[in-house]
């Protein structure tokens, strides 16, 4: 395939765009994520900048803008805030490298600067950025940054940078650094900060107010010349460049952490990682681009006929690929794919919805681990329950590292209980795809737990009716309602997955299944409640949101939302959102996306002519959803509509897409909208083998892609209506 | 009457209840509000602590209870929180005044105290402290602490500090300070702070961050001793006293502010005012008991056979007749009656509902600066509707000085609409009050604005019905709701009102009434929504709470609500509370409470029956309603209960009634409770002329108490179901 469709271009200097790129920019190996700012910063953006950000209505929430933003994050290292709670945080930049030319700190603002274009490798990860410098004393100096996170050495960043005196002659000042005076989301959450040197190395340690340590070192190399450490710790050269001549810098840096499984930390540990010779950049490139080549193999799509699509596509599984870790199973992926500050580094029911697809059917390893995540986190859904007077276990709607409740937002955290239905739908979707039943026995606890909280947060009415009321759908635009259907719908799919888990256990693994300590009792309400919970419609037969929805008040979109630029819940107040009838995204319509085999066309049609005209997609986990269903009903072109919405909401510049962080959610999404939408496959639950029913959009002559399922593997090629399946070793 | 019915009382030292009394102790003159903290302070509780107190469910919050909070306050004067918002600023604490017995400093807690007692005497606001001091040096000192906030100079604080050495004899050291370093709920208000000394006066001047300016300076005097300044600007002074010797120090303070709009403010003006010789307490106590037995003179209500009841009358009235300001329009009295910082300082609907009526009957011209401050605040209002997309006049749910929303917690500032009807209320109970017709035309703007947003907030469906929904109503347990039928009651009773003045202005002020640019479709739909607008009940004919009321789950009270001495509130999840039939005070029981002629004894009895058995009374709000009731039914022991539960919320010290500030609105509530419910009075919009139906408790031999209606002044006595009313000069 052709390279291009692998680049994400930037080819201007935009103030506007910067923290856009910053984003999309983001580079990262799982273990370690980098925002895509410059190596120098910007003399106009200090980092160290103390605020308050206080929890927001996420829709219409402005979040401080500094013209950009560095990140440095390494999931599961957290601190707390003392309103967002427990937050991702944002560790000391290793990146700074800061050059003066005769005397003139290199600026993007500030400096004549010609030439310039970024561009991201999605192929291998690796960050370009070119220009022509004409400094102040009257040279012009080609510069030449390139950086990555090595997918090898996952906790190793390497950059090189590369300065050559294109006309006049110029005195080169080099200063490398670690910056320690960073705050996550306004806020400093080192409670420790130790910063020195050693044997040319940068070190800093911090250590979070949530009791991680963290320990970072650079070192910085170039042929010819020598870096000193300062008083201030940082390191720094000099050198004298003619006409003609050039310099290259290496700077490698490493991370590692309290939380680190393997290999032990702390600074002796990165000096052991930096101890490479000047000349090694060839072969971490190229260690690096093997591994990346070995995801690709995998996970690539080829859409032959739409080179937009190829490269938006390319660019979401590269953030897919990026975002989640190969073997840590202690953390999901956050909202923002660890790219930003947005949403603070929570994991919401966006790992069992939106990303988990495309793992399951591309890495079962690495879906286990975000599967096990939920495992891991049983205790700290149980003492939520606790929290909340009921029994079992009840998922937060934010989840902390531990599984507790982060959500600084009470109507979110208190009604969106269908999380805890999702984690179950999600378990099972694992399940069903790997044939992993070991994993699923493990799991019984999950289910049996999470059903002791259906059972008690229930309302059994005299009339021996059985409600749930009192919460929100995925429309967080009805923030409080009586038997959603979606939440309805998964609480009794997760009842009847827990009978049927508990049947085969009590067959396969009898002991086990006695020391659950489930009794018939509770079997038998389980049954009752799974059997009894409403799913309400209309009267023509559709799907009924929610008890009254068709009572809410009209939303007059026409005089209340002229400007669709913006998000309707921008136009208007918190307080006529929550009593229209407007829907934030895709909530009814979940059902159908989710069980195609369960819905006619003519049931979706239906849904859809109903619920479409009321639906705002303010959130970014709708486009793609619609773009699903439209394909799966032939019509190419809404779907296509719909599926180029969702390609926006990352690339949109002018919409500054990613300038908090990658949707990661919608990454996942696109990824369903190729194969679950317009390749038409049945989830695994619904059919174990690979079944497809194409409708490719006009104009993608074929559409290719591979498949694991129950441990086989598949390449799929389709065209037109037709899909050709072939096993693959 | 006895002066121990005009006394309250501490006999003892207990940790557990300084902030209690802190609260009780509270003095004021209506401009300027003092805690009853000590004069020394307390060491082991610093009053300079920062941090970051956030908007809570005020139901269980947990406020930060250090051992000691001082108050010093001057209504209107504000600061800017980052998370609460507008803000009563905490002022330098003007009262401070320690002393040291051969090097011991005075401490409550660390000290030898024997004898330990305060009194707070209601009828003239003097609070007096006596205890015996056995010096760690061998002497035992006679203490008496006596100080009041004048009511003659309503800016000047009169301090007496009596010390008699009762054996063996002790140097005692003097130190009087204003302690500018207090935080207001944990957060410096203070943008600017200057401290000096000129002339024997400590001054210290702040400028706080919502850009309002305090003077404040004291003075030491002393009769034989002679305060010096110190490079601390504090006033110090040592004198040497043999077995049976005193010596008492006077300390006069006064306040000024730049909202003062009468005299000026700065140094100059205080210096002036603190310009008094060292013997004028007896002067300076003999008018301000003189102001206060006027005050009295109009207030005080007389219970015979009662004495309990007596005093907590007279506390509450002590509270009434300190927090209202006799003079300035331009505020209300907040939620805590500007004796603690819970509500911060903010303006509720208590005072339409709770607080008028007292005003009102007794002190009218109080009473037109409580409702002028809604006249005053209308652009505020106006604002409030424009930032939520409505015409006309929105009022907060919690008001700041100017009028804009201030509740940080959005179910409550987006959802209680009903407040902007209830100021309707109250400009309509004053008119009918006073007969002050000029004022009520005044308020014209007022009735149509808020019309206005009425017009544009109802739903209009297409089957003609009109509804007014996602509101919550005073029954904060319910959180959205549609068609609540206390709030429908009073918008249409603000509707019916608005026609009406509109009909009077246009008869009798012509170009007034143009000026407003009314149009007849204007008229035409304010009376259509006034007649659409439902009042739901039940099939037995009982107002429904609101939409659905009955169909949401049984609290279970017996399995969730076990231990009946904490609140409801604090026993369950806000999700469980939000989703019951849980009443947190009356809500539909309003609507009798206010009109009563509207309702049959049947009607109020058949809709306790079935409301009381959910209400938790959770409210401060909500014991004294259902006295009311209960004493208009004629069931003279359920409404003498629900008095005394009323009576114990700012009494009950066990309880911390008081800690937080005194729940005014509950002292307004007493009131009613004696003259609406026990004596039976018919509001003036029912009755022109008092009109009585009177149902004495057991045991109160007579009522009498005074009141003004329509410019009229009668003396009332009652005894058992016989009212005389006697009009008197």
């Amino acid at each position: 395939m052709e390279p291009s469709l692998f680049e994400l271009w930037e080819t201007s200097l935009d103030p506007a765009t910067t923290k856009h790129y910053e984003g999309a920019f983001a580079q990262g190996s799982g273990y370690l994520h980098i925002r895509g700012s410059y190596e120098e910063g910007l003399l106009a953006a200090g980092q160290d900048e103390e605020y308050m950000r206080l929890p927001a209505n996420v829709t219409i929430e402005k979040p401080r803008h500094p013209r950009s933003k560095w990140g440095t994050y390494v999931p599961g290292v957290t601190g707390n805030h003392p309103l967002l709670r427990e937050e991702l945080v944002n560790l000391p930049n290793p990146l700074v490298f800061r050059v003066a030319a005769d005397g003139e700190a290199l600026d993007m603002d500030a400096c004549r600067i010609k030439g310039y274009s970024r561009s991201l490798c999605l192929r291998n990860g690796v960050l370009t950025r070119e220009f022509l410098w004409d400094t102040a004393s009257g040279a012009v100096i080609a510069c030449r940054y390139e950086r990555f996170v090595s997918q090898k050495r996952r906790s190793l960043i390497v950059q090189r940078m590369t300065y050559s005196v294109v006309s006049g002659k110029s005195i080169l000042h080099f200063t490398s650094d670690i910056d320690e005076k960073v705050k996550t989301n306004g806020y400093n959450h080192f409670a420790e900060t130790e910063k020195d040197s050693a044997g040319c190395r940068t070190q800093v340690r911090v250590k979070t107010d949530n009791n991680d340590t963290i320990w970072l070192a650079s070192t910085a190399l170039g042929k010819g010349i020598r870096f000193q450490e300062t008083e201030n710790h940082t390191l720094e050269s000099e050198t004298s460049l003619q006409e003609g001549e050039s310099i290259f810098v290496l700077k490698l840096s490493a991370v590692c952490t309290s939380r680190d499984q393997e290999g032990g930390a702390g600074f002796d540990k990165l000096a052991a990682e930096l101890a490479l010779p000047e000349d090694s950049w060839k072969m971490l490139f190229q260690e690096n681009q093997n591994e990346w080549e070995s995801l690709w193999e995998q996970a690539e799509i080829q859409i032959e006929g739409d080179e937009e699509a190829q490269r938006a596509v390319n660019f979401s599984i590269y953030h897919l690929l990026r975002s989640a870790s190969q073997t840590d199973d202690r953390i999901a992926v956050c909202a923002k794919g660890f790219a930003g500050e947005a949403y603070f580094g929570h994991f919401f029911w966006d790992t069992e919805l939106y990303l988990l697809p495309f793992f399951l059917y591309n890495f079962p390893a690495t879906a286990k681990n975000l599967t096990a995540f939920r495992l891991r986190t049983l205790e700290g859904a149980k003492q939520n329950a606790r929290a909340y007077g009921y029994s079992g276990a009840r998922y937060p709607w934010e989840s902390s590292v531990s599984g507790s409740e982060q959500c600084p937002n009470w109507q979110y955290a208190d009604n969106e209980v269908h999380v805890t239905a999702d984690v179950i739908f999600g378990i099972w979707h694992y399940y069903e795809a790997t044939g992993d039943k070991t994993f699923l026995f493990d799991a019984a606890p999950v289910f049996t737990e999470t059903a002791r909280y259906w059972l008690d947060r229930v309302e059994y009415r005299d009339d021996g009716s059985i409600h749930l009321n009192g919460v929100m759908g995925p429309d967080e635009y009805i923030c409080f309602c009586n038997d959603s259907a979606y939440t309805n719908s998964m609480v009794k799919f997760a009842l009847e997955r827990t009978l049927e888990v508990l049947g085969m256990l009590e067959q396969e693994r009898p002991e086990a299944y006695r020391a659950l300590g489930v009794s018939q009792d509770f079997l038998d309400q389980v049954a009752l409640v799974s059997e009894k919970l409403p799913v309400l419609t209309r009267d023509d037969g559709t799907i009924l949101q929610c008890e009254g929805f068709e009572q809410f008040e009209e939303p007059h979109f026409e005089r209340f939302w002229p400007d669709r630029s913006k998000h309707f819940g921008a136009c208007v107040s918190q307080e006529r959102n929550y009593r229209v009838k407007a829907l934030k995204q895709a909530d009814v319509l979940m059902l159908p996306y989710l069980f195609p085999a369960k819905f006619s066309e003519e049931d979706i049609r239906k849904a859809m002519a109903y619920y479409l005209p009321y639906t705002t997609h303010d959130s970014s986990l709708s486009a793609i959803i619609h773009s699903i269903l439209f394909a799966r009903l032939g019509d190419r072109v809404q779907a296509m509509e719909f599926f180029r919405r969702g390609l926006d909401i990352d690339l949109d510049s002018s919409a500054g897409g990613a300038a908090e962080g990658i949707h990661i959610a919608n990454c996942g999404g696109i990824w369903q909208a190729v194969v679950f939408g317009f390749a038409g496959m049945l989830p695994a639950y619904e059919s174990k083998t690979p079944s497809f029913s194409p409708n490719l959009p006009d104009g993608w002559k074929s559409l290719s892609f591979r498949i694991v399922c129950q441990g086989r593997k598949y390449r799929i090629t389709i065209r037109g209506t037709q899909a050709e399946t072939e096993e693959i070793q």
